[in-house]
């Protein structure tokens, strides 16, 4: 099963060693990692997208509870939160195939965000399910670069209450 | 002086402990770090934000081409590219304040992606300066949490073009 966990941890340097080695020593990759700096920065938030079963998952969650640095561990599994994933993806294409390319980006509410004679660099965010399916509709024209974030993921307000954009 | 760098590696466990170990092992803080698949779900990408001297910085980018599992290493620092952030930002806000924050959502060119009584999460992406500009803006609201991919990074097509988003 994928689980997505929220980090807050102290920005000192060794933290990002320290929490990837104990997902590492269990043999468990991590799918997609980002850490970056909060309001405070001071502080850091580390979201982890990894696979594996619920029991060793919950047990890598308590370690991670007893790094010094580590100030707070959620598994949002679960639990109800928006997720965002960020992918630019740059393509080939010719000026004949520009207007295709603009088509499919409109569609998927994705940008275009620079422009070569011979490619394309399209940006989109969303879940990953949108992120992925933009991707699979650029993999015919050959896809050049790909970077992507991974998963960032926040806790939903209230459990009860709607979601404006999906 | 603030370094992006780009690494390819295989996608096997361990490989971020590694990576993040050549660091902190120099004391060097890693700002932000995104690891995600590539098109090649074999192959991810990371893309690391660090700050130090130019020097040190070699040797690290060095070391990091002798990772076994390294394919590619790349300092952008000085090239052209574009870059990205995605940040959501849960704030304090009720009904009355509601229109306020939409109003300046939309100048951003943000969205609204969670709805609560009491707060609003709001989404946005674009060069670390925008989303900077927009997190100052949610301040005075009350910030109740803020999640942040770091940046992600793609060499311009050819460097003389143009960037049609800025």
């Amino acid at each position: 099963m994928k689980h997505t966990i929220s980090i807050l941890v102290e920005n000192h340097s060794g933290v990002l060693a320290r929490v990837s080695g104990l997902f590492s020593a269990r043999g468990y990759n991590i799918e997609s990692l980002c850490v970056g700096e909060t309001e405070d920065p001071s502080v850091s938030r580390m979201t982890v997208v990894a696979t594996g079963d619920d029991r060793v998952m919950q047990q890598i969650v308590k370690q991670l509870n007893k790094v010094v640095d580590t100030i707070a561990v959620e598994d949002l599994t679960g639990e109800e939160y928006v997720e965002r994933d960020l992918v630019m993806v740059k393509i080939k294409a010719n000026h004949q195939q520009r207007s295709e390319v603009i088509e499919i980006t409109s569609i998927f509410r994705a940008k275009v965000v620079d422009l070569g004679a011979e490619s394309m660099t399209i940006e989109v965010n969303g879940s990953e399910g949108k992120v992925g399916a933009l991707i699979d509709m650029m993999r015919p024209f050959g896809i050049v670069e790909l970077v992507r974030t991974g998963r960032i993921a926040i806790g939903r307000s209230t459990k009860q209450e709607g979601n404006p954009n999906g």
